[in-house]
C-alpha cells in the first residue's frame, strides 16, 4: 500500500517537501499523481513529472493521501474526478494530510463534515467559498482528528513529522530542525 | 540575470524548497540545471525536468547559484563540467549558496580556499574526502562569508531566508515559520 501525493499546477513545493522526505526516510512507497499526463509546474517553478495520472491510480492501492497547498486553489474547483478520488479513499479510512489551502479540497469533496480541521484561509475566505462547516474549524497550526491531518502552510515541518507519526514510520526528525 | 539551481540525481528536495519559494516570492527568475537532458529524481522521489542542461546555461546569464545537498554526493566527484561551471560563476563574484553536503562541490571546485564555510560532514568525513581546508571550517548552522553561503541541512529555512537577504529580495518570512 502506497501514499498518493497529488501534484496539481502551482502546488507548493516547500509545503510537502518535509512530508516527502519523512515518507522516504520511513521507507514508504509513494506515487505522485497528476490530473493528466502533462508535467506539472509548482508554485516556485519546479517542473515535475507525476508517476501516474488520476485515471491510472487505483484507490485500492492507496492507504494515505497528501494534498499540497496551491497558489490560487480555486482553479481546481471543477475537478470532479479529484473530489471523487478523495471521497473514495476517505471512505476506505485512508490517512489524509492536507496543508495550507488544500483542506478546501477536502471540504469540497464533502469529507470534512464530521472532522475538526484548520486551513490557511481567513474567516472571510472560508465564508466566501461556502463549503466549510465553521463549527469544526480550529484556529491552530495543525489539527489531527482521527484519520485527517490539516495544517497551516508555515507549519509544513510539523505537518511532515505528524504525518510520519500517523503512519507509524521510523525517521529522524533532526533532519528538519 | 538569473539564479541557477542545480538538480542532480538524488538532490534533496526539502533542502532547497524554502530557497526556491523565497526566490519566487522575490520575483527572481530561476533556471534549473541538469547535468544532462534526462529527468532528475530527487532524494524523496520527486521526478523533475530541469529547464536546461549544464552545457546550455551561460555563466554570463547567472549572478547566483544554489546547490542542494545530495544523498551520496560522491557520485558527482568526476563531474568536471560542474566544477568548471562553479569556478566560472565564482570568478564573476556570483552569490553561491550550498547546503548540507553541497559545500563539498565548492571545495572540490577550489572556490572554498579563502572562505569560511560549514558543511553537514563530520571531521572524519571532511578528512576522508581530502578537499577541505580545516582552518576555514566553522561548526555553525549557517556561515556567510562575502558571496558564499553554506549551511547544514537541518537549517534549510534559514538557508533560504539568508539567500533572499543576500540577493536583497522582498519576501515574507512568515510563510515558513
Amino acid at each position: 500500500l502506497r501514499t498518493a501525493v497529488f501534484l496539481y499546477p502551482r502546488f507548493s513545493e516547500y509545503e510537502i517537501s518535509v512530508a516527502l522526505s519523512v515518507l522516504r526516510q520511513g521507507g514508504r512507497e509513494i506515487v505522485t499523481v497528476g490530473l493528466n499526463a502533462a508535467p506539472v509546474i509548482g508554485e516556485s517553478g519546479l517542473t515535475c513529472i507525476p508517476t501516474c495520472t488520476l485515471d491510472q491510480v487505483g484507490t485500492n492501492d492507496v492507504d494515505s493521501l497528501v494534498l499540497p497547498g496551491c497558489d490560487g486553489i480555486g482553479h481546481l474547483r471543477n475537478e470532479s474526478r479529484l473530489f471523487d478520488f478523495i471521497r473514495s479513499v476517505a471512505r476506505q479510512g485512508a490517512i489524509i494530510a492536507a496543508i495550507s489551502s488544500a483542506p478546501f479540497l477536502l471540504a469540497k469533496a464533502g469529507v470534512l463534515n464530521a472532522h475538526r480541521y484548520t486551513i490557511g484561509f481567513t474567516r472571510e475566505q472560508r465564508d466566501f467559498v461556502g463549503v466549510f462547516d465553521e463549527n469544526n474549524y480550529v484556529d491552530a497550526p495543525l489539527v489531527v482528528d482521527r484519520n485527517i491531518l490539516t495544517a497551516k502552510g508555515a507549519y509544513f515541518i510539523d505537518f511532515g513529522i505528524t504525518l510520519g507519526k500517523m503512519l507509524k514510520l521510523d525517521f529522524d526528525q533532526r533532519w528538519y530542525r
